[in-house]
């Protein structure tokens, strides 16, 4: 038995060690990995009975006295892997501990050196609890996409898919790791028959997640997060969200020890859960826990609801995500979720510009932009997708294989999202909610105004807050958020008290709108 | 050491039994109470040291093999009280317990029998989840309101607030126990000195709380609940709500048994509890096992924030009590507090009508009563108070210390309500709230169309359902909920299919409305 040099998957280093060596030898250094990177180690162990299921494996990482457990996993044809994406530079020793001689005891050291250009580290929650930030403090303004099966196409339509990723306004993308509709990859599982639902659930094909982490690998080269979606409902033939709890178990530990290393991976436990009727609150519950305690990486956990809310409260739960048609029509709905939650609030479906015949598939471009518009008034963030399709064949749209994008909201959301991240970091909240203002920013620095489907003359210009921190000047600009331009407004508005609630300039008392949809305005402290 | 033959409160009996009776005699009936009325038994025990602290008293209730604890407590001059509320009719047993031997391994037993006409029960959560009903199914249409410190009031005060509240809208009154206002009764605490904080929480002042239960006990004769707010952040000179953990417990433990089978109490734990800075997420909770413990009649139980919701998913809650001055202005944010909490929702704080200069006490009536409409919508609940006084002293309002309304929304509250009264029970629910519809009722039967400040000249009569059961004929009211009238429109609406989502009749596809503010519409199913 040795422990083979293997090729690494994004950013990490293979160990080459022969079993023989003395472990000196062993734990020599045997190359860097740039902080938020993976350092993989690949070893060869028993290929007979059911590895999955037979041989466990871990490593413990150790660096400055801190020391991280990560799980391995079975990668078929007797090789095992262990992937770690270090949170700290500086000298990192690893050994494993396994039931398999071959595996157990094993040892090495790397070095952790700076991230490249672009590696911003994973996303994690803001300080303030309802925004996002890279690891590294660069602010995550969510603007999401959904294509359900997108990675399990061709490699030629995944590509495609890619193509119209790079460049374009998203950052997050939401994909199911089973298929929901026609798919070039169907079977997660060693199949032991003709019918749909004949496959062993103790048995992977690793072949079918090695594709799936190659997208989750090009998405990360794009700057996109992969937002990966464990169970979902509608698979009714094949059965894979009907598993027996330890089976979801081994499934889940599974998927944590391949995919968590890399720092873009989201984790929704799933998509609808609601629907998936042969699982109860307990048992999500329940798998929560299999998946905070099968991911080291700690990556940020949500799930995704149709009709009742999961309590989003829940520990485990790092950020709410949201389906909802109607919510991001308000932004003070919006910030209701915040309000509830006390956690960062995505809707990731908000229904669908298309051209189906079905509600839920049918928003103009127009619709879609103005949910994300409303949505980020109420501090909070929102997700895309698209059902465009000549033969109302909604699988075959965007929303179900990825490929083109024939709606016209995305160059708007790019415009929206430049604004944001020209805004304040990591992202602005809804002012004084409870005041009705229909205001957004950061008090006496940073305001928007939204007007969605309104089409206002003019803005009566006040901003609440009192004494001199209110007193300050600012400059608006008028946004056309449709036809995509920033207007500045000539001068500057000298805020002084207009009640007890409230500053505005005397001198300039409104501000002139040119009647249109889908207006905003901008202050920014001069 | 005898037992003394009591007078008892509400529709309770009194004991008589001397200690030296043999026990078949001591156990032989004594009255008959009626059903959710009180069974009090009244013991002599010791009266020396500190009783609140030193002895402890409970009695086991049985019937039909139903077991029921109820602690007991000391109402000075060496009397004990357990108060009891049977919920079954039928041959009552009971036995105490204590460490005191004077009050230990009493017994007794008495007939509950069929409730008095008005006696509806305890307010439950309705089957459905999100409405309120009596324990004899009659249906709880909460229209409340906020009068902090009216039962610590003089008994002539007392007096014009009950007759305020004779007749008029209100089934929910929110009082503190502690006082936030100038009050005849200041000190539930006895004395240890002249400094505003200078008591000894170890000793009660029976006198206070028995004021207290009279009010109680004078709303119940109304038909009006009694909203009990344990603690509140606005006494910081006396510090009622900066007590000690134990010190806490051992008033909950109090006010639990003196209060708790009144069948109209409610608990809230804390008005505004995130503004008592001595207290922590984890003492509210704590508190409220303390709570669950001491009061086997298992009123409802919620707590009211400022700014930070509290989690109103935790199972000791029964209800969100929400204080939001901006979610009632739009029934889609009312009712997403369902969504997010699953369970009844009462806004029992939306900012009050009055003449302040203050944004959070100067509604006009109109907006009052909007909010109530909006809210009903959401399939929530909300409450009304007020803050005009002359010298703009909100403490001399009817928010503060009760006396006469003022203000113009309660003649309104009352249409309101026997509009709620007249319609389904145990009360109506948003009609799919996703797709923005601003509709109440019950699918394919009844309903509620409210149209807040705009000023519409018709409405296109468009009910969402498909198919024959959707297929229904209506008669249509409309509702001017200002001006108190429902006008009939004559004639029927005959639905059948208009699209995928909705049916309408098609040979009248409106329905004309005066272009006032206020108005609603009724739909009902001929």
């Amino acid at each position: 038995m040795t422990v083979s040099r293997r090729t690494v998957l994004a950013g990490g280093v293979a160990i080459g060690a022969s079993a023989a060596m003395p472990a000196a030898l062993a734990a020599a250094p045997t190359g860097d990995c740039e902080r938020w990177g993976i350092h993989e180690i690949a070893l060869d162990g028993p290929g007979r009975g059911n590895p999955f299921d037979d041989v466990t494996l871990e490593a413990v990482f150790e660096s400055g006295g801190r020391q991280i457990r990560v799980p391995g996993f079975y990668d078929g044809d007797g090789v095992y892997r262990i992937r770690f994406s270090p949170p700290d530079t500086g000298a990192w020793v690893w050994r494993t501990a396994s039931n398999a001689p071959a595996l157990d005891n094993r040892s090495g050291r790397f070095a952790c050196i700076a991230p490249r250009a672009g590696n911003h580290g994973p996303v994690r929650v803001s300080k303030d609890g309802y925004h996002f930030v890279h690891a590294d403090g660069t602010p995550f303004r969510q603007i999401g996409t959904t294509s359900y099966s997108w990675a399990l196409q061709s490699d030629a339509k995944c590509a495609e898919t890619l193509a119209t990723l790079k460049g374009g306004p998203f950052n997050k993308m939401r994909m199911l790791v089973f298929p929901n509709v026609p798919s070039v990859a169907t079977d997660p599982f060693v199949r032991t028959g003709a019918a749909l639902d004949a496959w062993d659930p103790t048995r992977f094909d690793p072949a079918y997640f090695r594709r799936f982490e190659d997208r989750i690998r090009r998405l990360g080269a794009l700057g996109i997060e992969a937002d990966v979606i464990l169970f979902h409902p509608y698979d009714e033939k094949r059965g894979y969200s009907d598993m027996k709890r330890a089976d979801d178990a081994r499934y889940i530990r599974y998927v944590a020890a391949r995919f968590g290393a890399f720092r873009n991976v989201w984790w929704s436990m799933a998509n609808e859960y609601d629907n998936i009727k042969t699982k109860t609150m307990a048992d999500w519950d329940h798998l929560f826990g299999v998946l905070v305690a099968a991911d080291p990486h700690d990556r940020l956990r949500s799930i995704h609801q149709i009709n009742t809310y999961y309590d989003h409260r829940k520990p485990w739960i790092t950020h709410a995500s949201v389906q909802n048609g109607a919510a991001v029509l308000d932004d003070l709905r919006a910030e209701l979720h915040r309000a509830m939650t006390l956690k960062p609030v995505v809707f990731d479906e908000v229904v669908y510009e298309g051209n189906s015949t079905k509600r839920w598939g049918s928003l103009t471009g127009q619709e879609m932009v103005q949910r994300f518009w409303h949505g980020l008034i109420g501090g909070t963030y929102v997700g895309h997708s698209e059902t465009f399709d000549p033969d109302q064949n909604a699988d075959r749209s965007w929303l179900g294989q990825g490929g083109r994008l024939v709606g016209t909201s995305a160059p708007r959301l790019k415009f929206l999202r430049e604004i944001m991240e020209d805004g304040p970091a990591p992202g602005i909240d809804a002012i004084q909610p409870w005041w009705n203002y229909h205001l957004a920013g950061i008090p006496n620095a940073y305001y928007l105004k939204y007007f969605g489907s309104e089409s206002p003359t003019e803005w009566r210009v006040a901003l609440p807050g009192r004494g001199p921190a209110a007193a300050q000047r600012y400059r608006i600009d008028v946004i056309d958020t449709w036809n995509m331009t920033i207007s500045p407004v000539a001068g500057v508005f000298a805020m002084s008290q207009l009640n007890d609630y409230d500053v505005h300039d005397p001198a300039r008392p409104t501000v002139a709108l040119p009647g249109r949809q889908w207006m905003a305005l901008r202050l920014r402290k001069v």
